[in-house]
Formats: structure tokens, C-alpha cells, sequence
């Protein structure tokens, strides 16, 4: 049985290695680790396949016992580390704390590497998009409908992101995301037979009158400049969901969920 | 024609009233005024009828001129002050800056007050919601789909925080909004012969599934807790939004749109 392994200093390479990747985009390109913290993170990230290099707990709030319940016998011991409670605050950035963290390798998220397990799968597309909390919330609803992937077009940041994490309460982990330029995303979809549904403030097609039965791909752009012309230009048509009031424009997650859900009701109700 | 009014003191008791404001919920019960910030709140604010006490504007980013046109003729000179730099720089709290803050009088939002102007109103009704973002994003989305009403059921905080306002881009002012305990709009609503529609993970009966041609509500509740017995009990039927991933709930905001505009949908389709 191996033995214990424990950390108190806030100078040990591997709570250093966690702190710079919490915090630094560019430090989670160079070395392809990031970090993630909580329960039902964890789990999701086993789940997902990632492949975690260090979990360290903090015995006060979870037992050793009860983490490698969470981790699985494929898993096991030569990755946990116990931690003290000075380490676990600095490195703890939940508001709710449930004594885990880990450091887990990135997935590469090449569009190459997808694969779809139906001939007429349902997409998202999210260009440019900006805000962690909308990120989480679009991840959370592809999780939710079960898309076959999600693809970011000319990311802005980084995938693994803190925030994004949490604010998808682990759908990071769950669904098949793919990343690339603007350019690649079109040629990917359309080598693929996959039809383009953009939505665009100057569409004149309601997306309620869309057929999303066929493989299909809705894209949409950033709630201050809407999608590029580049994606108008490839569409296969632009799609619009009216709006009545004074404004012009809804949450960018919101949008992509209403016409997510429409897909669905028309698939299920065929 | 009334002469300029400036103001270049932080120990004015105008700033010192906008600041209060600004921070604190209590001050903003307590004297039944908010601050709001940006020419499209401003715009959105007197479209909605809301009364402003003062409005500051700060020459350097926006001109008197401007101000004047924004605010129309019934409004005019008498409210108007210039400030410093320094004022505006203390009293702004937005990341696009547009020159221009206004201290106005809420509105009452008793459910008493509320009036329709259709026999079957769609209504929204969010239990106890805690972000700012949410709230927002879901006065966004009410807007869009011009629904009669949104009403919030056990309070958390007050409407007129300023992420509140922020998050909702106006849409606070332009939403005929009520509030009152959850046993109050239960029962306004029964009295309206309203139908209830509670979103509930435990539901069985599909969202798609339901009418929703005649007069109804739809009701959310938080994403920690879902919605209270007492509208679970009380309600026409409880419905679902299928979940098909990993996690069982998406963002409140998402879940409300989603059955929204299905809602929209069959109204449209009829």
C-alpha cells in the first residue's frame, strides 16, 4: 500500500504548478494541464475521460476514503495528495468548498479528431464568444440536449478557465467541444454535409419555420457585434427569433437555448 | 432659461445621496429612489413612465445639448446637473462609460396595480431568484417576447440593484413587473383564473405538451432549490424541460426562455 502523501508548504512545486494554472491562461497552453475543483467536477471529469495528474484534498471536509470512492479503482492512489488547510485557501476559488481539487490534462478539441455517433447530428457553433458565465451556461444547455458537439469558432480564451468550469458546473467535461478559426469551423461543417443555421439580427427567417430535422449546425456570434460576415455568407439560411420589445437583443446563451429546444421539439416530434 | 448647475463636491448632498443609493438596498427602500446609469437605461427608464428626481451628466463624454434630447420636452432644464470628473468617475459603476447617471423614483410593483390588456395574459413568475445576472437575463428575454407581466414571488433583494438594471440592459423599466409573497401571487392569480405552470425536475408531463393558449404562468424557481411546495401544490400542472446529459438543471434564465418561447410558438401557430 502506498503511503500517505502530504503538503503544508506553500512553496512545494506542485501548489505552485495548481496557483499559476488557476490563474494563468498562457501557463495552461504552454504545459496542457488545468485545474478544476469540487465533487461533481471531478466526477464528470472522470467521466469525460480526462485524465487527472494530482488530487489533492484537504482531510477536514472530504476523508481520503471518500475520494477515492470518487476516483475509481482505474484511478487509485499515486495521485492524491492530502493537504493542509493553508494550501487548500489559496488554492480553494468556490464559493462553496468541498475539500478537493485537481490537476487534470486538456483534451486538444481539434475538429479533426470529432466524431458523431448519428448522420444527423445537432450542433452548436458559438463564435467569439467572451463572457465564462455565458460559455458555462451554453455547456450547460448542450449537456442538457444532449447535442453531439459543441464547437467554439475563433475562441477568445481558453476552454479550461476557472470560470467557465464552474459556471458550467462541469458540462466542460461532458459534451464534445471542438475548436478552430471561423475558416476551418465552415469547411469542417460543410465537408460534413452538416447545414448552417445562423442566428442574425437582419435574418428575415422566423426559426420556428426551420426544418432542423437534417444534421444540422446553429451558429451564433457575440451579444455586441453578432456573427462575423463570413458565417452570414456561408449560411445555409440566417435565422431570427423575433422580438417584441424595446430591446434588440437577448442573452447570447438564451438565444442558442431557444433554438436548441425548438431542434429537439421538431426531432422528437417527427 | 434656467442657469447651469454644477457640481464639483464630493460632500454635495446630491452625490452623497446618488452613492447611498447606489450601494445600498436599504437607503433605496427606505426613500423609494435608485441610481441608473447609461443613455439606454435613461431612454428605457422614460419610455417605462419612471419619474427622475436628478439627472448628472458629465460634459467631457456627453453634451447638455444631448442630455436635453434624451430626456424630451416634459422632462427639461430643472433636473439637469453638470458634475466633475471626479464625481462622475465616484458615482459611475459601468465598464462602458456614457456620461450620463440619473437618480429616479421606484414604482410601487404591488400586484394590486398590475392590468392586462388581453384576456389570456402570458405571465412570468421567478420564486426567490438570487443572481443579478439571472434576474436580468430573464427581464431581457420577457421583453423580447413581450410578455403581460414577470412577477417575483419571495423577494430576495429589491428590483433596482444596480446589476439588476445593468444585467437586464433597461428591460427593468420596460416590463410591466409585480411582486409580493408567493402565497399573494398564488393567489392573484387564481383570482385572475390564470393557469400554473411550475417548472420542477420531478414533473412528468412535457413542457411541449402543455397549452399554452389560454391565460397562464409560467413558474420558475432556483437552481439550488427549485420552487416551494406551496406552488408545487397550487399549480395547474407541473411540467419538464427533458434533460438528457449528465446534470439536471440548466440556468434559470435558459429554463425560462426555453418554455417562453414554446409558448410564443403555439400562440403564434394557433
Amino acid at each position: 500500500m502506498a503511503e500517505n502523501k502530504y503538503i503544508s508548504s506553500l512553496q512545494n512545486p506542485l501548489v505552485k504548478k495548481a496557483l499559476t494554472l488557476k490563474e494563468k491562461s498562457r501557463e495552461r497552453k504552454k504545459t496542457g494541464c488545468f485545474v478544476l475543483e469540487g465533487v461533481r467536477e471531478l466526477q464528470l471529469a472522470i467521466k469525460g475521460n480526462y485524465e487527472l495528474e494530482t488530487v489533492f484534498f484537504y482531510a477536514d471536509i472530504i476523508s481520503k476514503e471518500e475520494v477515492l470512492g470518487l476516483l475509481g479503482q482505474e484511478i487509485g492512489h499515486e495521485v492524491l495528495i492530502e493537504i493542509s488547510k493553508d494550501i487548500y485557501q489559496k488554492l480553494a476559488y468556490r464559493e462553496t468548498t468541498e475539500g478537493v481539487l485537481a490537476i487534470a490534462k486538456s483534451k486538444s478539441h481539434s475538429l479533426e479528431a470529432m466524431e458523431f455517433s448519428t448522420k444527423n447530428p445537432l450542433v452548436l457553433i458559438a463564435e467569439a464568444p467572451e463572457k465564462p458565465g455565458n460559455i458555462g451556461a451554453i455547456l450547460r444547455t448542450a449537456d442538457a440536449a444532449n447535442l453531439d458537439a459543441v464547437i467554439i469558432a475563433n475562441p477568445k480564451g481558453d476552454l479550461y478557465n476557472p470560470n467557465i468550469i464552474r459556471s458550467s458546473v462541469g458540462c466542460v467535461f461532458t459534451n464534445q467541444i471542438g475548436v478552430g478559426s471561423t475558416t476551418e469551423v465552415i469547411k469542417f461543417l460543410k465537408d460534413k454535409d452538416i447545414a448552417i443555421y445562423c442566428a442574425a439580427l437582419t435574418a428575415s427567417e422566423k426559426y420556428t419555420s426551420v426544418k432542423f430535422n437534417e444534421a444540422s449546425a446553429i451558429v451564433v456570434g457575440t451579444e455586441a457585434t453578432g456573427l462575423s460576415p463570413e458565417w452570414l455568407e456561408n449560411s445555409t439560411k440566417n435565422i431570427i427569433i423575433p422580438m417584441e420589445g424595446e430591446i434588440d437583443s437577448m442573452n447570447v446563451s438564451v438565444s442558442a437555448a431557444i433554438v436548441i429546444f425548438e431542434a429537439k421539439r421538431q426531432r422528437e416530434s417527427q
